[in-house]
Order: structure tokens, then C-alpha cells, then sequence
């Protein structure tokens, strides 16, 4: 949540785009009003995720952040102007669409988070597929504070962590150190902050590396097989195996490691 | 579990209530039976939990307990001299009536524990929102000892830490020691014993502070959106913001933060 | 996975069966080829495991290994050699029928650990409801290390631990030491490489002291409330505790423990 002046001008993008060989690095780029959600900066991150879901030779995704803060969630001076319900209801969805978007993105979308990631902002990390912190990162979801219940972050939060610690995230506002966020599972690596932006970048390379079939077959199964009953998910993701199996890149795979040489992918 | 012989008089409440300012604390105060889950004493919570849900000016509750043992689970001797079954049914729809009031009580309800809390007794803590354990408690659902498998514990147990460690306190009924238990997520916070009442009023005391109508939207909507699927569950939360957007407390917390000022809540 | 030369004689089984007192070990005895999941090694487990479910002397059951590696999942060089879609769709429902009879088997099922177990191995241990991992054992799910996700291992992989935790196991390959997998819930002990047998022997052999009648009931209630609503789950466990209280060993288990006396448990 932030609520300082802003300093925005419109020659400056709100999200910059940094194109690496496999995977991209998307970077909210408004540290001045500490990379809050406006209607604006959710629209600008809406788009490059829908670009790059149409980019098959994008393997992967790293979500950072210009400045100290890495988002401080939605814009309260923004909200605070708003009087009208339907207003509200907007953003709210618009906030809600662009978790969605994260999830149901065919590429992983890896968050690299220096400083705070407070309220929808420690939702955006919930919501990514990896997370890696620096030492020093915190997570927060303080929207008790401001007598609003951080009630769509809490959707995120409570599908990573156990739920008495969501509780208390939510009930006290405190922030949670990287390291206790690990333990939790809120995020899926921890290194130090010198360490962030090689340990991320190489992570994202790794899964670049591999094809990229694969892993949009298993990325997207991932999510859908969670909310199944147990024999369900073991029929409709014997069925992905059945249907990996028949790809280029598994019979490839295969190949390479039975005869002990690198595969070549083709991503298909 | 207890065994031990009934000094329970007609004088001395099950529950004893302690008023604070904006919180109440719960303390099952039959230590000499460690704090058994008889009908009495159900009922006796039962009718205390009651009392406030109906109380606005209550805005958290603290659980504990009297005496050495935090609570034994169900009163033995009273369940084996019944015979029947259908009175067996009904202590267990009581237990069970018993633990959903929690979860469905408006307010937070914070478990502070000292010494063992076994069986229904563990239930309790896992069905309370958070959970402030002394460094020595332990847990422990050891109904396999007795041949009476903890299963309706195992439904709160389950939902709060990982199936495998879940179904090593079941298997086994091994106690957990404090620590372990805020690992895997059955308690919140765990403390020096000497700090135990003094922290437990201050989460308490923390939470008061908040405004009443936010964290009422925010706990119930917690449960809600937790047994929905993902996308459901953000349509939910959304409309619950977008509620929570229209309500004084809401207007006057972002009001109070931008004009960095303290908020005035009038819990609603 | 693996793509060693078979050595596999028709003379040696390849599961070998241990009897104790009220347990059995299961031991997994092609270490030639790192205990694949070959077709026949399959049928084997999944023939071993019905009978044991018919089998009321036996109370618990050890799933362990013979030599270095636990499980290195799917047989690759039988699976590289098949072309046929049905012949990969059954041999992927064949490996999910095995799982879901270890869920649904009456007896626990311990998995002992010693070594890698990789792939379908990792979901075999996954599955299990207790496993016991030696110090220096790892756990990893590499499929895409070889184009085919690990799409059946997540089913039981993502039901065990944090999301982002799985993800990162998934998209990455790398192995999870022990003690992580442990923290993670993934095992439920970790003991020095010298105890694991005598350790896990232990677990087993008191979980056969218990009253199999009651082991049995918490089982299949276990797994059947965790996909229910909160409310209906009380509502069916509740049914079952009251199914319990009626049986023998209940209450002869309450008995002995008013009495302070051993129960002499009928198992029934």
C-alpha cells in the first residue's frame, strides 16, 4: 500500500521488458510510488503477460522490481479518490484477472523479490510458480491496518502456507523475513542479496533449457490436478503422461538419456 | 484424555470468563480434571462462544486453561458408562458442534497453551484461528493408545499441517513438542513459558486494536474462499473487498494512512 | 528413471516379502536396475499389496529397498521401446492403480528410505502415509530432465507439501536432501543411515501393537475426509468415532485406561 505523491510521467513505461535467451524479465519500473498496483501499472503488467503467453520461444518469466520496495500492493490514493461501488468492484477484478493471468500464463513465472512485498504485492508473489527472496525481503499482508481485510491476497496466501500462519499474516499485519517465508513455503528459495539476480536469472535459464512443451504440459496440469479429488487427478494426469509420451521432445528425451547424450529439444 | 476421579463441584463454573478491553479470555477451569471435554464443560464453551458472537464489543478471544494439562480431550470416564449409541453419537455431534462455533464465532479465537493438549484437546487448538504455545506444551492425538482412533480431531488436525505429519501424531500418538508444532503449522506463535499470558494478551490486544467489522469480514471469509476453487474463490473475495470498500472503518483507515494520521474505527 | 542393462532373472522376484510379528516388510529387489518401475515389477508390488489387504494378521506394512537406490520411477528402456499410445496409457494407469492401492490399502504403509527416489520412486514414497528417510537419502522428480514431466508424481507430490516447494521439485529436477524433505512434509522421520532399519522396524512394530480394527478405521477415514467440506467432514468423522466406540477394542482400550491396566486388544 503506498499513498506517496506521484511521480509518473507518461513517457516513462511502467513495466520495462528485458529479453534474455529463453525467458524474459518483466520489472514493475516505478520505484517512486513503490511499485503499486494502480489501475495503470495492472493494465501494463495484464499486457506483457498476455504478449509473452503468445511467445512460444519465451520458456520462462522473472518478475521483479525497480527500487526498495518490490510492490507495495494496490494504490490507496488511487482508491481513496473512488467513491463509487462499481469503481471498486472494477479493480478489484482487474487485481484478481491479473493473478489469474499469472496462473493460467503457459510459461512459470518466477518472482524475484528485494525489500517488501506488502498486501496484493505479497499476493503477486503467492501467486507466481517459484519465488526467490533475498535475505532481507519481507511479506506482509497489513491491509488490517487500514481497516481493509487483504481478502483477495489472502486467496493467494492461503494455497501456500499453512493456514494458521496465513492467519496471522492477515489478523496482525506483521512482516514475515524471507527466511521464515521459505520454511512456510510462501517462497521457494532463499540467497543472499548480493546473490538475487544471478540466482534467479540462472534459475530461469535452467528451465529455459529445457523444452518448453514439457513444461507448459506440466505447469498447466499442475494447477488443475490440485483442486481434483485424488482419483481424478490420477486419471487426467495419467492422461497428460499418455499425452506428453507421444511428443517429440519425450521420445527425445528418452533417446538421449537411454544412449547418454544431450537431447535436442524442439519445444514441441 | 483423563481418567482421573471427578472433583468437580456445582459451585465453580467449567469456564470461567476474563473481561479485557475489547477481548475475553476463556479459561477451562477444571484442572483437577485436566480440563476434560465432558458434555458439562462443552456445553458450558458452547454457551460462552455463544454469548459473544452476539457481543460487538468483543473483538478477539483468548482459549486457556487452568493448571498443568491444557486439555485432555474427552472426559473417558464419562464416555465409557455410556453404553448406548446413540448417546456416544450425540458427545461426538457435540465435540463436533463445538469446533465449528469456533471457526464460525465472528471474532478470532487465540489458543494459549500450556502443558498438553491431547486429543479433542489438540482438536481445540488446531480449530482456533491462532495459536500461542508456552516452549514446554506439547501435542499429542494418542486415541490409537486407548483403540478409539482420533478421527474427529484428525479433521481439524489435517487441515492445518501436512498429511505425513498429521498421520504420525494419529499412527503413533507420539506427543509434538511446541517448536515442531510451529513448524508444520498447528500453532501460530511458541514463546518462553514465562512470556506466554503477556504475548498472548498483546496478539490479543493487537487485534482489538483493528476495527471489529474488518477482521469479522476478513476471518469468515477466510474459510469461505479456502473451500472453493481457485477462481470461485477469487469472484468471492473480490465482492467481499468490494464490500468491505463501502464501510466506514475502510473509508476512514485509507483516509487516516494517506493523511498519515491514526484511524478512528467505529467497527463497522 | 533408469536405462541400465537389465539383469533381471526370472528365478529372483523382484518384491520380496518379510514376515514379523503383525507387520511385513515389502522390499524392493531389482537393485540392478535401480528398483525401476517396470510393468512386471508393477504387478508384482500391486500383487503383494492385495494380499496383504486380505490379510487381518497384518497390522502395518514397510515399503523398502535392496541397494543404493530407493526407486528411480519409471522403467525408460521399456518404456523408449514402446511406440504405441495405448501401451504408454496403460503402463501410466498401471503405475496410478499401484498408488491409489497404497492409499486405499486397510494396513498403513511405512516407506523406508535409503538412496535416490526419483520420479514415480519419489511418488512411491509420497503415497505412503508414514515414510522414514535415512539422512542421506534425496528425493527429486526430474521427468523434465528428459521432456516428460512428472505429471503423475506431482498428483501425490503436490498433496504432501507446498505448493512452491512441489514447483520448484517439478520444473527444476534437483534432489531434496533428507532433512528438507522432512521440513517440507514429504517424510515423516529422519534417522541417522545406521537406524533406519532398526528405526523403522520400531515404528511398524507399534503400530502392530495397536488394535488393527481401530488403525484400520482411522486409515480410510483419513483419506476420505480430506477431500470433503469442513462440515460434512465433521459430520462423517463424527459417524465414525461413534462406529469405533461400538467395537470391542474401544472399549477395552477406555477400560484399560480408567483401570491403568495393558488392553488386550481382539484387533476387531
Amino acid at each position: 500500500m503506498t499513498s506517496e505523491t506521484p511521480k509518473e510521467s507518461t513517457d516513462t513505461p511502467l513495466v520495462t521488458r528485458q529479453d534474455h535467451d529463453g525467458y524474459v524479465t518483466l520489472i514493475l519500473s516505478n520505484p517512486a510510488r513503490r511499485n503499486a498496483l494502480s489501475s495503470a501499472m495492472m493494465s501494463a503488467l495484464h499486457d506483457a503477460f498476455d504478449e509473452i503467453a503468445s511467445s512460444p520461444d519465451i520458456r520462462c518469466v522473472i518478475l521483479a522490481a525497480d527500487g526498495p520496495v518490490f510492490c507495495a500492493g494496490h494504490d490507496l490514493k488511487e482508491m481513496g479518490c473512488i467513491s463509487d461501488c462499481e469503481q471498486h468492484a472494477r479493480l478489484f477484478a482487474q487485481c484478481s484477472q491479473l493473478m489469474m493471468r499469472i496462473v493460467t500464463l503457459p510459461q512459470p513465472v518466477i518472482a524475484r523479490v528485494r525489500g517488501m512485498a506488502t498486501a496484493a504485492g505479497c499476493q503477486l508473489v503467492a501467486s507466481c510458480d517459484l519465488a526467490v527472496a533475498a535475505a532481507t525481503a519481507k511479506f506482509a499482508t497489513p491491509g488490517v491496518n487500514i481497516g481493509l481485510f487483504c481478502s483477495t491476497p489472502m486467496v493467494a496466501l492461503s494455497r501456500n502456507i499453512a493456514r494458521k500462519h496465513a492467519m496471522r499474516m492477515l489478523l496482525t499485519g506483521d512482516p514475515v523475513p524471507a527466511q521464515m517465508a521459505f520454511s512456510m513455503g510462501l517462497v521457494s528459495d532463499v540467497v543472499d542479496d548480493a546473490d538475487l539476480e544471478p540466482a534467479t536469472d540462472a534459475l530461469a535459464a535452467g528451465i529455459a533449457a529445457r523444452s518448453g512443451m514439457t513444461v507448459r504440459l506440466g505447469k498447466q496440469a499442475f494447477y488443475k490436478q490440485l483442486e481434483m479429488p485424488l482419483s481424478d487427478a490420477y486419471d487426467y494426469a495419467s492422461g497428460v503422461m499418455t499425452t506428453n509420451m507421444q511428443k517429440h521432445d519425450a521420445r527425445e528425451g528418452i533417446g538421449a538419456f537411454v544412449e547418454k547424450r544431450h537431447p535436442e529439444w524442439r519445444h514441441e
